[in-house]
C-alpha cells in the first residue's frame, strides 16, 4: 500500500532516537545565483552521510520480534547498506550485507564498522542475488530493498516532512532520483502538506531512466547508466515508479561536468561536504533546468560520502 | 574595558539580522574516539565562512553615523578582511582593506566580491602598516583591529553565547588561539555563565605564543610562526592576553601532521568542511593533549575557508 502522510509522521516518530535532525542552511551566494531562495535540507550530515539512515531505521523498527531475532539483510555497495547496518545495531539485532569484491575500500570500512557481516559476490547482478538467496537461507534475516518498499519511502519522506515544518511557503522541492526512494517519500509528504508545491527531480544525463520513464508512461529500465553520481545509477522500482507518476511535476537531467562544478561551488562556499549524487540539484538550478527564479525552494542535499583521494577536479 | 557578558549579549542582538544562528553537531565516531560527548559550534558555516563575521558585525554596527559615512579600513589577508568588507556592505558602508600583494587568490576574491577597496602593500609589516595609515588619512575611515578591540571580542563571544544556550552543562570549552579575540570573548561569555566550566585554548606548535605567554605571564611574541593554520599566526594583543589571563584554564600546543589528520577526520566523518586553524581543537582532542574523557565538551569549528586545489594530504 502507498505511503500516506500519515505513515510518513509515523516514521518520523519512530526514528526519531537513531537519526539526527539535520540542519536546513541557506548561503547568500548561491541565493544571489539562482535569483531566489534556496533552503538546503542538509542529510549530507545525517548518520552515515546520508538520507538513507531514515529510511533503514523505519525498516527495522517494524520488524517484529521474532524477525528481528534473525537479523536484517541487503545488497548495497553504497549508502543503504552502511544505513542498514547502523539501524541494525542501534537496535541490537544483526546485519547481512552482499557487497561486489571490487566496492570501495571506503564503502567497505563503513559497513564493516557499523558491524554488519559482510559477504563478498562478483560485481554481477547474478552473483549478487545469488549470494544474498545464500544468506537469507543460511540465516533467516529479513530482505530490506534499498528503495522498493513502502517503510524505506515512508522513512525517506521524513527528511522534507521536517523542512517543510521548518521553512514556511517553498513554491518548489527538488530532489536527486536514483531508486526513486527519497523523490516518492519526499513527494507524498510535501504534496500532501501542500498541494501546490512543484516537486522537481534531478537525474544525472547518464543515468536518466526516472526522465525516460515519466515521459514514457512506463517503467524503461536505464542502459549502461554511467556517471560520477554513483548513488543515482539504479533503476526506478515499480513501487517508486507510481509514486512519481502521481506526484512528480518534472524530472531533469545533467551533466557529469555541471555535477563536478555544482558540487565544488557547494564545498566552497557553503563549507560543507556533498557528494555528486547531491550535487545534481544544484548542477539543475546553476545550469538552468530548473526555473526557481523568485520561486522559494526547498533542495535536499541526500549524502556526502566521497573519497577525499578521488575528488572530481583537478588537483 | 573589558566587554561583560552584558556586552556580549547586546552583540547578539545587534548582528542577529547579519549572521547565521549556526547549527550544533554532533558525531558519534568522534564521540567515541574522544571517549566523552563532543558539541561542535559550526562557524565554519558562519556567513563568509568564519566567526570573524560576528566581531566584524559587531564593531561596524556600533559605528556613530559621521564615523560610518566615512567608512572602514582594516589590513587582513584572511577573514577578518573579507568579514569587515561584507558587514560593511549589508550596514551600506564604506570597506577599506590592505593586502599583501602575495596574498591567495582565493582570498583576494572575497573580499573584492564583497565590494571592499583593496590597497596592495608589500609583504612585510612597516609596508602593510604605512599604506594603512595612507588609506586612513585618504578616506578617514575608522580603523577595526582584527582582535585587539573590545567591540570584535564582545562579537566573537556570542557564539559560545548561542553553543551555551542551546547545550546544556558543558564541563569543556576548547577554541583555537591566534590573535585571542575568539577565546577571550568565548571565555566571558562562559564563564560568566558556568563558573565551573573549563577553557582551553589551542595553538599550533609553530605558532605558540599564547601558551609561552600564559606560562611566562607577559606577552611573549611569536618567532617565525608557521604553520598550516594561517589563521592563528598572529601575535595576541594586550587586550585579550590580560582577558586570557584571568578567564583561561589553559593553551596547548598540536603539530601540524596532528592538524592535518584532526581536518581530515573532520570532513570524512562529520561532511563539513573545516580550515587547518579550525582542526587544531580537534587535533588536541584526538592527540590527548586535553583530558576531555567524560566531559562533556564544547568545541568552536572557527572557519570554513580552504582552497580546494591545496589540500593538506597526498591526492
Amino acid at each position: 500500500m502507498e505511503p500516506t502522510l500519515q505513515h510518513i509522521r509515523d516514521a518520523a516518530a519512530r526514528i526519531a532516537p537513531y537519526i539526527h535532525r539535520t540542519p536546513v542552511l541557506t548561503c547568500a551566494t548561491l541565493d544571489h545565483m539562482a535569483g531566489t531562495r534556496l533552503f538546503f535540507k542538509c542529510e549530507n550530515l545525517q548518520k552515515v552521510g546520508a538520507f538513507k539512515m531514515r529510511g533503514a531505521a523505519n525498516a527495522v523498527a517494524q520488524l517484529d520480534p521474532k524477525a528481528a531475532a534473525h537479523g536484517v539483510a541487503t545488497h548495497s555497495s553504497g549508502n543503504h547498506g552502511a544505513a542498514l547496518a547502523l539501524a541494525a545495531r542501534l537496535m541490537g539485532i544483526s546485519a547481512y550485507v552482499v557487497m561486489p569484491n571490487n566496492a570501495a575500500a571506503i564503502k567497505k570500512q563503513a559497513v564493516a564498522g557499523y558491524g554488519a557481516e559482510i559477504t563478498w559476490c562478483e560485481p554481477t547482478i547474478a552473483s549478487r542475488d545469488e549470494f544474498l538467496s545464500a544468506v537469507v537461507q543460511r540465516t533467516g534475516a529479513t530482505v530490506i530493498h534499498p528503495y522498493n518498499n513502502e517503510r524505506i519511502i515512508a522513512g525517506q519522506g521524513t527528511a522534507a516532512l521536517e523542512l517543510l515544518d521548518e521553512i514556511d511557503a517553498l513554491d518548489v522541492l527538488i530532489t536527486p532520483v536514483g531508486g526513486g526512494g527519497l523523490i516518492s517519500g519526499s513527494a507524498i509528504a510535501a504534496k500532501s502538506l501542500n498541494p501546490k508545491i512543484r516537486i522537481i527531480g534531478v537525474e544525472p544525463e547518464g543515468a536518466d531512466d526516472a526522465r525516460r520513464s515519466l515521459a514514457a508512461g512506463a517503467l524503461v529500465l536505464p542502459m549502461s547508466p554511467a556517471s560520477i553520481a554513483d548513488g543515482l545509477l539504479a533503476p526506478l522500482g515499480d513501487k517508486t515508479f507510481a509514486i512519481i507518476r502521481s506526484y512528480v511535476d518534472d524530472i531533469v537531467a545533467v551533466s557529469e561536468s555541471a555535477i563536478a562544478h555544482a558540487m565544488r561551488t557547494v564545498w566552497e562556499r557553503m563549507k560543507i561536504i556533498i557528494e555528486p549524487s547531491s550535487a545534481v540539484t544544484v548542477a539543475a538550478i546553476l545550469e538552468g533546468k530548473v526555473d526557481v527564479a523568485g520561486r522559494r525552494c526547498g533542495i535536499i542535499l541526500s549524502g556526502g560520502n566521497v573519497d577525499l583521494d578521488r575528488l572530481p577536479w583537478g588537483q
